[in-house]
């Protein structure tokens, strides 16, 4: 029987060794940090994401997609908080079955883990950090990080799922040359800071928690996410240095203050807030992408591995689910010829992982900013209204959120023709009520049936 | 007495390091290679480089650059060989004071190697590798590479000159989140594979000796620069692997017959061809970049080690030179106050070497196809007679290779549009002599006074 390894039990490496297991290869999966079923672990990342379509397929093809989602929270539109004045709801969609849903990273992750550790082909070791891989024979070097004790092991391929440092990925930079490893991490002068909004008092949800909050402030923005319990973790995205940074706000005073003028709503709902900020790191952010992901037919880079993304349009972990299923699916039109499966997967997903970074860079200035321009307004409503008359329109969001069927450089290129030409179309009326949506859409379909 | 590391004895290392010595710093500068004055090393890199304007000027600024031109040969202009017909000559510029040099890589580093021995307060060491730093202290680690033996030395600067490789910048991008290192590394398809043409029995040049020749053939090209004793060093640029590629030229035959069909004039100059061919490796081609360069004001990457050019454009070294050239500058302005010194320097040169990066790239297409299009050619030419009329006109190659008073960025971004219009003027017109060049010159001067 084929072995495989799986470095990383995260989020992507958790399900792709169910797939593979329920396949029926020999699976031996590696993970850095404790079993975070038994000991209780802050990853130090998000502590809840928006899971939506792409990665509930995904899910979908193992069976957990119902218990998942049962523990999710849907979120039907942005909720924009100004910094005066009313509360103004911008659903995600036309369609009132197309919407996101707020999940908690550890519960999702010990969801996979259980499932995974269910199949009797499959292993599952933790406090193990995979060190490197000769990447000829495909022996992978490991350190138990408990007896410091190395040892290797070897498959016939390895599966790095290590995440956005991946120990792999850094054995393919150190061979760059022999491998024309291109290679690149474009850091964010922005990063981010979590915050805890607690429940009420009823234990109950001190705003809508049926929504994704944000208040976009242009070279900052907060948003907020529900957890099922009634808390909600709230993000600050802001500049490490320079005015409006992070870095000036280094005292209870400045903090308080920052927060009055440009939060006053949420003042109330963190009783905490100076501790907590001061309490919280403010972690960077960082796009990375690089090719090949695949060396000799013996290793092979997914999820955050082969390509991190900045958070803005909820996609990394979607698109790690994804990279799974693509996988999966290879794997069983071809058969296991790692070397024909690996090379097919990467040439066939490349172009679609650098549309969801470059949306995603893109898309943290519409958030931050955007939202609060009219025009952008006016043809955010026009969507809205051609996605509730016509079932066979998409916006852009909805091209990449919900039409898991459109890879994501088609929905890139679609949804970025479309958005101008409807810009176009808002620019030139007062009143988008008074179009004829009959033929805006079909000015959209003669679009595509072009491009 | 402030003291500084300098890390690499190549072209930009042992240039700074007389820069530094002339300036009464205490200078320990550690090189990973043997003495090459002392033992016979083939660097693995070109033989022979073009040496321009940027790099005069800041070989000038230590008065080494008479004796370095007098070990040189001029070229004037690329002489073009195609499969069949006559060679034509396109000279680099319209004024015959303009030119690059072709000058050996190992006497000119030898020169420049015995120039900073000649300082007390320098001291050179060889066979000595940097194996990374503590970048909050500067302590820097070395291991001697004769003994095996580790040790390691502060300063209160170190300047990181160890090349496209650098360990220093391998320490910064390991500490990657924390310093927010951007970092990119793009290999190209293509790769190159040096030959060597001897000189003639009579000790005298097989070819033009002024001129850097071309064998343009779109998906590759052939160059070749003369060397002082009568012999040329050929490159071969191409594909590493797919149709028309290295991997393809496995074996005598293959050599033989695609050097029969595609240079044909220059078989009779490589009498061992096949032998040159398979002894030589083909090495991989990148741009690299990265920000910041320095970190806490302990440490800064200069030349190959901050941003790695492809050759296409003859700058790297010559960008290499002008890095130390402006960081002198900047010493001799602000004192050693290196914190600031550092920083001014990486926001004052980014731009600048991001853009020789850009335009290296783009000069390869230029070069192994562009120059067999006739309306570059026309264009070509028309920057040529331009040039001879008007002593206030550069063509973009002249901005980038003979303005050593223009940034890069700046010879880029008028480059470029004068290119444009240039261009478009020629598509209007059969025969450029019949155009007016008072005219055209107008519209370049009104170009470049509105940007
Ligand atoms: C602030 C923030 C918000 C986000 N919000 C969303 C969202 O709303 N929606 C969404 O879809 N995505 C979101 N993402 C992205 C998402 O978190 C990632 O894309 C996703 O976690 C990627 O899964 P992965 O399995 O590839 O990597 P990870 O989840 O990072 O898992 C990697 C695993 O490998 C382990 N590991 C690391 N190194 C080693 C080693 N050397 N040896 C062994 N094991 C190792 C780690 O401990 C970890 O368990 C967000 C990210 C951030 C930072
Ligand atoms: C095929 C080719 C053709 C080229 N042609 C031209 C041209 O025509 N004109 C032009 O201007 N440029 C040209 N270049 C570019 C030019 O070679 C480089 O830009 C230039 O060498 C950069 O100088 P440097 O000192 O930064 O790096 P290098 O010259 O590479 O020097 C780095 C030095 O550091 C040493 N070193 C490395 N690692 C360590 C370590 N860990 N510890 C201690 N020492 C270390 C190395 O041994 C070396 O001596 C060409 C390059 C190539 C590959």
């Amino acid at each position: 029987m084929e072995k495989i390894i799986i470095t990383g039990a995260g989020l992507a490496g958790s399900l792709l060794a169910i797939m593979m297991a329920k396949r029926g290869f020999e699976v031996a999966v590696y993970e850095r940090r404790p079993d975070m079923r038994k000991v209780d672990i802050s990853a130090g990342r998000s502590i809840n994401l928006a899971l939506s379509d792409r990665g509930i397929a995904a899910l979908q093809k193992v069976g957990l997609d119902e218990v998942i989602l049962s523990k999710a929270i849907p979120m039907f539109g942005r909720l924009i908080h100004p910094i005066s004045g009313e509360l103004d709801l911008q659903p995600y969609s036309g369609r009132s079955n197309d919407y996101i849903n707020s999940i908690s990273r550890g519960e999702l992750n010990k969801i996979l883990l259980n499932a995974a550790e269910s199949y009797p082909n499959l292993q599952l070791r933790f406090n193990v950090r995979c060190e490197g891989m000769d990447l000829e024979t495909g022996t992978v070097r490991f350190v138990d990080e408990l007896t410091h004790q190395h040892f290797s092991e070897t498959a016939d391929v390895t599966l790095a799922a290590d995440g956005a440092n991946s120990a792999i990925r850094n054995e393919m930079y150190h061979h760059a040359p022999k491998l024309r490893f291109t290679f690149s991490q474009n850091y964010l002068k922005h990063g981010y800071k979590e915050l805890y909004i607690p429940p009420n008092k009823n234990g109950g949800f001190r705003m809508d928690q049926n929504a994704l909050h944000i208040w976009p402030r242009k070279s900052y923005m907060l948003i907020a996410l529900p957890n099922t319990d009634g808390s909600f973790t709230a993000t600050l995205f802001m500049a490490f240095d320079g005015e409006d940074s992070f870095e000036k706000l280094d005292n209870p005073e400045a903090i308080t203050s920052f927060f009055e003028k440009e939060f006053p709503d949420v003042i109330p709902h963190i009783p905490d807030l100076v501790e907590n900020f001061q309490n919280h790191p403010a972690s960077a952010l960082a796009t990375i992408k690089c090719y090949p992901w695949q060396v000799n037919g013996k290793a092979l880079l997914i999820g955050d591995a082969a390509h991190a993304v900045v958070p803005f349009y909820g996609q990394g972990m979607n698109c790690a689910f994804e990279d799974c299923l693509i996988l999966d699916k290879l794997i069983e039109e071809l058969g296991p010829d790692w070397n024909l499966v690996l090379n097919t997967y990467q040439m066939m997903r490349k172009a679609d992982t650098d549309a969801i970074g470059e949306l995603a860079e893109e898309n943290y200035y519409e958030m931050r900013d955007h939202v609060a321009n009219p025009v952008y307004q006016k043809k955010k409503d026009l969507d809205l209204i051609l996605e509730q008359n016509f079932e066979n329109f998409d916006s852009k969001y909805s091209m990449v959120t919900f039409r898991e069927d459109l890879p994501y450089s088609v929905a890139m290129r679609k949804g970025r023709a479309q958005d101008k030409l409807l810009t176009e179309i808002c620019q030139q009326v007062n009143n988008i009520h008074s179009l004829d949506l009959h033929a805006v859409l079909e000015q959209v379909i003669q679009l595509h049936l072009k491009g």
